[in-house]
């Protein structure tokens, strides 16, 4: 008997597999017929795959089984605490501590006391063409959940 | 000589004016011709204002001068720590130790190397009616920033 | 104008009136007809009070209209971190290190990936006569809400 | 001379086991004769096995001597800190931060004062079911313990 | 409606009072007819005293009447971190990075899985003369807890 | 050249033997005629052996040269932070949160400015009988070092 | 007696005092015929200043004597925490995580083993026009110090 | 397939090749015609090198495929903790700790409310002769960018 | 009833008076008869004062009789965290970071298992001559403490 | 390639052959004809050693070129944090933290606004007899600097 994969080891196999066969997310995306933010947290460890997702994905990649079995398992969610201060993930940090009392202040505006579902969710990264420089536009989609007795 | 009001006090009297006098942030929005959530976020101390938009608001809420001169001093920029496991704020910190890889991923895939600016920033907070409850959306779009040197 | 007062300050004016009147949290549950877990954390400054539910609190325990007024603005729902380690708060966070994991796998193996919700969400605390020493039953009943995209 | 497998080893190695063979903890909680959480808790590193309970486990997930005898040792017990952020177990630490106040006022109301044990203490984990939604309900349940010198 | 005095506050007008009357703990503690260390520890606010007992210290070191009802209130128990690392208190927190694993293993060897009670519980400073300077003696006598389900 | 096994190292070890020997510490300080409470502390890292008490524990548990060159070496001294919050080490430190105070107040009344030495220390787990349930009772033996300039 | 005004208050009032006079920080450094960086970082309470460059100050801001003491007095320097995460300043620390070890390797490539100086250091803040935007440019310029016995 | 060699363990191998073959960093930074600083960072593990580069330093250093491979892939960038408090390190943080606040405040006058980028940014290290001994001259250069919604 | 008065109030009523009254440390330690540095040490609030040792200095300075009380009363011991990183302080915390562990293996091979004694201790702070700048030296002396059961 | 040895892994061989030659720390001192302190911090990864240095040292030791290639190469300065509270290198902070403003106070009166520098600075342990018990004596011997633009 062998321990399962750890979620992070099988990631960095992904990750290795999708650099050296020139692959984009996006390809990945296409192949699970998913939405891409959904996919590669998915494959970072953040979600469980279907048997049938990880096979398809361990086909594309020439993964192996041990990778495949580690997809499918319900992860621990979480972020390792050294990429929290990654230029590109801290800015949006930054965000919360300047806008997060406001967005809370306009969420109880116009819903009433409560929250934005982070379960009920999905997120999409895109871009938005602009003269004065291309726009990165990441958009939080979740459920309006009512504190309720 | 007495020192400038602090910026959270006054933060603390707008939000007193505002309830008592049972405005929106909807309605300082509008009486300052400026969308909601800079509106929201300068009036909590994270924005400075220019000296007619501290007289505005400070005319539709009758609030005194010292409240108008702390409006539109320079912050300096940041939130409570205890504010950030308020449950409706702390949801986006889940969203982002849960997605947060995956966006940056995503980033570098779209644009190369490089960060969404948190400067040239603009944040959207709205509803979207859906039949399963509706949604709150909340939209960070800032311009992309490649590293260059 | 004055900042509305600070919902901690109210809470301690409630205990206060209280304990002087020599009346029980359940006592003032009856007159709010609500759950007694719900009013004590929504003295204590975790739920806003409606404008009638704030009125009669206030009547019971002769507290004045500075108090009335702070009950029913929205809260920055947490606690300060001191009490964290008070016993008999511990111990329930010791049953979370002992219980914790084993929790998210029952949950899972019953209802899947998701979690209980916190929001729509009730709590209960009784007692449960035993010859060997009463017991002190908590109950935490929240809707179960899966990973949804 | 090898030391004793460490307990989270061996507690790898029995959800590897337990999901390979696709047996589910009820199965073999049922094995033990057993409260279900009390037996994920103890194969997960919390509480020791006697020797014949490691023995069934052992047997029905076909696990090796290391195994059997590192779940029969004396636990320091405890949750590895990265966990405590995963959605599924943080929404009880939040509703302790909500709650946690009230749970102690209610307490020190009926009980007087003193502590619900964790020691001589039991948890359930069970689906209420309930047409806006099947509900996840934790019970916990603890000797109460009164200060006493 | 004034907030109850709080108990740090109360232990300082205690602490005052016994000072400049010149009174030792002792003599509070014979006036109480309890123990020293429980005397010491309720009066800085750690057990909530009878009516009878607050009247008595508040006569014998004329205080009045806030600190009375404030020393008869249930506290939230807990140190001041910044007290942990003064000389006199971080020595026992020094005995138990050195020895606290060993008193562990010792327990559980002559008890069996469970742990020492710090409610039921007494504790006792002491001094034992000793040719090679006296020494301190501080005993932690608390009723042993099993592991029980 | 090979580095000096760690000590944490040799004390798995000499904790797998113990237990596969069927000894109780009780048997290894016999043997050592020494403590109990300094032998098990030695044995776990924190305090180095003589040449002869490594040979005697290592020919009694049957360990090699490099577990007996381990146990001489000078240790840093320290606990694993994990282990703080065991339940069976922290309710030590619970005590200290609400007696150290306490504690501190009853060493200066008695002895004056000073400490309780925690290197001319000694440190004793024993078991009291009693009606209700038998005792533990660990007794802090430490010489009175009085502030002396 | 009264204590001498905190540097945070003095530095509070300076503040208040330049903008209501309408005074660029320049001008204050030119009356003190001091380098722009020291000036602001000594009335900010990072460095004492001599009894004539506090008169001076004091006169041109009319300032009272409390500050004029205030501002001659040693400093304990250090910054808030808080101010650490605000944009403007986080940006420099951003900086130094992503090239602090390559500003180490060329240090010592350059002089050999040692430090820049913090002590016998100087900064100068400056605007460098560019067609692409301007560039803030800060230069931090210390004396280096070999490690010598 | 195996994973992506790390970028520390890359990093490691470049500096032990750069040692070994007894060549400084400029002279890297010549073979890749890059600014020094730059490019001992981009080695250190925070810049992607261009397959181009990758393959010019592994030349010169006679490194394998993997290092080439590691050195190109995007990077998470920060420092490990351990490093901040390095003496030739640390003395910058001092600088911030110091100056922080001074420097806000020059770049607020000098160019209003935004901060220096950290992204359009360039660093250089240099020596300046001075005869009460040489100085190290770090200087900081990045684009100003200014709030702008 | 009022309160003792903080130490460090009282310390910052005695560091005011000695600077308005133009004394030096040295001078108010030559009024004591006592060491210079426990003479700070103690005003600042870390050693009780004797009776006429207060009465003295609080005549040399025109301090009141609260501050006479506060010299006289037992001290919590420890220091405000952010004074730790002024850089007059910090340098001694950088040298024990590189020396603490040479200290402890000299310690050892000297004088065997134990401390130095930071309790029957005294310091000095001097400067020592020298052609190339004068130097700073300070002197801890302890006794020596060995481990002894 | 392979990378340099980690100079804790170094200094871990250095111990070890040390203590099985049975050589002290002052032997190895004479063979360096160094100062003890800076030698034995040297071999423990805080100081380069230059080649003649390492050569004899690993000669002295029977050390191989991996490890006298680690003890030639620049360090990271600093130590591991679970050492700080070892009790031997523990009280040295905990004199810090009673006497550090004491000795800021000392080093402003007698050298004026500066540091005693940590860098250009020799420390000396040793033992001064005393029929109370002989004494630990550490000097800390470092250049003043003082704060000069």
């Amino acid at each position: 008997m062998t321990p399962i994969m750890d979620k992070a080891e099988a990631a960095a196999l992904v990750v290795a597999a999708r650099i050296r066969k020139k692959l984009r997310w996006a390809d990945i995306a296409a192949e699970l017929d998913a939405p891409p933010a959904w996919c590669v947290a998915a494959l970072l460890g953040q979600h469980p795959l279907s048997a049938e997702q990880a096979e398809r994905v361990c086909t594309l990649l020439d993964l192996d089984d041990a990778v495949r079995e580690s997809l499918q398992v319900q992860p621990a969610r979480g972020i390792d605490p050294a990429l929290q201060s990654d230029p590109t993930i801290y800015r949006f940090h930054e965000a919360l501590a300047v806008y997060g009392p406001a967005i809370k202040e306009l969420i109880h505006e116009e819903f009433g006391d409560g929250i934005m579902s982070a379960i009920n969710f999905k997120l999409d990264v895109s871009r938005r063409p602009d003269p004065d420089g291309d726009r990165v536009v990441v958009t939080f989609d979740g459920k309006f959940l009512d504190y309720r007795w």
